[in-house]
């Protein structure tokens, strides 16, 4: 239930960390978009035959000493149905390799819009006599904006095919302040949005402490992201901004609490792009991944103890 | 530039309204299914297929009375890559009938991810030598939460697409005040949404004095709609919620200026199953549909005037 599976991966790996699939082409080496474009054109369906081969050798590479992979669905839909068809191949593989697979698509409607997103990305479509997972992820971001509604959907769907959700509280990006650190009755939105999630947790309560629905905590706000460790003690949270964005080991430290868990971080250029700014051979662009994964999980298990 | 296309489309056909293609396959009539099953199984293909031959009698029989549709995007992602795939081709169907597409997927993130779901939906992606649109919107449904750099790439494609934006500001469902009725300085988050809408509009300036980046703001809270209509001058307005949620026409009529431009009124449900309400052969479906369309125009300028 709840997040339980992703923390156990994390104990089983030793590893707080998920690898971010966020394919550009141009973080793909040229012999393998080439070989794409050979077979399909350049075309969608070349693009995102080139994105699943660079993912599965990313996958392959990483599985066992990475928990997690977060496929970033706006990649995906850059390149149109194939690049969707690639997104759910992805998360296929990963998971067939045993790795947990958090949807990053931060979706977000009322309630019987929501109700089609959580079958789509964490339950199945009932089709005649068939239920079929569209993309069959074990977590989604969701922005909860439209309020408690907007969540129950997904809540159900979570309690019947053991799923997360993770709700954006504080975004990594320069601007996240323009809502989020406005005050409302003496504290920020984000501890409004902080407070919700405690409040909907309750209703996925899990066997580490920490609830079915976390909390997105950019890791570049690091005494933000102490202080609502402290506040959401049963909120899971993903911290994305670690690496290309910024945010180093010291500045997510406070997403883990005395036991070292309560977080996973993510990275997504620094490991995808990792070959590029080694300078290795392209072909050798999954071993430069791993190593990048190696060296983050330890820069991360060396702060939090 | 800006949502002036939407805008003359409305003024063309005398109707501010928009159909939202939202089809579950239990909207659909069971012969159109299962035409759809007997020749792709009671798969994702076979019900995206459904989907799409739905969609199409929809967009044949209104497309000279309605301006526009609004494609949800969780319904076809319920239904997976094929569901996309659908989504493609139902957008590529209006648009070759002359109608505008609001590509309702209130997508958010960070500034870097957000230049691929602008792309995705609104532009083209690079493919080679090739520039590929995705999915060719007019206009996609977009949340604010992350402030002003998860709105800047869409801004970018905008003007260079001719597209526009619709950011959520006073949704329709009943716990939209959850966040959004909080007070910030004496107002309500909506009402910051809403001037944010404004500020950013300023970079898409239109020729009928409303800008590219409209607002969301339900049907259901009529005085709210009246409201932000006079604070928010240059700012269009989607209106759902009319129909099967609740509002009716005296509900959206503070959408509009004294000239009844201003806004466009969604219905889904009530255009989509107006077959089931009616009671007619299903064979009618896309015939109740035009009928519900007319008597939703009717009904809506009989208030605007």
């Amino acid at each position: 239930m709840a997040l339980d599976r992703l923390i156990e991966a994390i104990k089983r790996t030793g590893n707080p960390s998920v690898a971010g699939l966020d394919p550009k082409l141009e973080y793909i080496p040229e012999y393998m978009v080439n070989a794409a474009f050979d077979e399909y054109g350049q075309t969608l369906e070349g693009a995102a035959e080139a994105l699943l081969s660079f993912n599965k050798g990313i996958i392959d590479a990483i599985c066992d000493i990475v928990p997690a992979v977060k496929p970033q669905a706006a990649y995906y839909e850059m390149y149109g149905w194939p690049g969707m068809r690639t997104l759910a191949k992805t998360i296929e593989y990963a998971k067939s390799k045993g790795m947990y697979v958090i949807i990053d698509g931060k979706r977000n409607d009322i309630g019987s819009t929501m109700e089609a997103y959580a079958a789509a990305h964490l339950g199945t479509a009932r089709i005649g006599k068939n239920t079929i997972p569209a993309f069959g992820g074990d977590a989604l971001t969701v922005n909860g904006y439209l309020g408690k509604d907007g969540i129950m959907p997904l809540i159900d769907v979570c309690r019947i095919s053991d799923a997360g959700i993770f709700v954006l509280v504080k975004t990594s990006n320069p601007s996240s302040g323009d809502l989020q650190d406005k005050i409302i009755e003496g504290k920020p939105v984000y501890h409004h949005m902080g407070r919700l999630c405690e409040e909907w947790g309750r209703m996925l309560p899990g066997r580490y402490g920490y609830s079915g629905v976390g909390a997105v905590v950019g890791a570049t706000w690091p005494e933000q992201l102490s202080e609502l460790r402290a506040k959401l003690p049963h909120t899971f949270f993903l911290v994305p901004g670690y690496g290309a964005q910024g945010g180093g080991a010291a500045d997510v430290k406070g997403a883990f609490d005395k036991d070292g868990i309560g977080g996973v971080v993510n990275s997504s250029r620094g490991i995808l792009c990792a070959w590029k700014k080694e300078g290795c051979a392209p072909e050798d662009y999954a071993g430069a991944a791993r190593r990048e994964a190696l060296r983050m999980k330890n820069d991360i298990i060396a702060v939090i103890g």
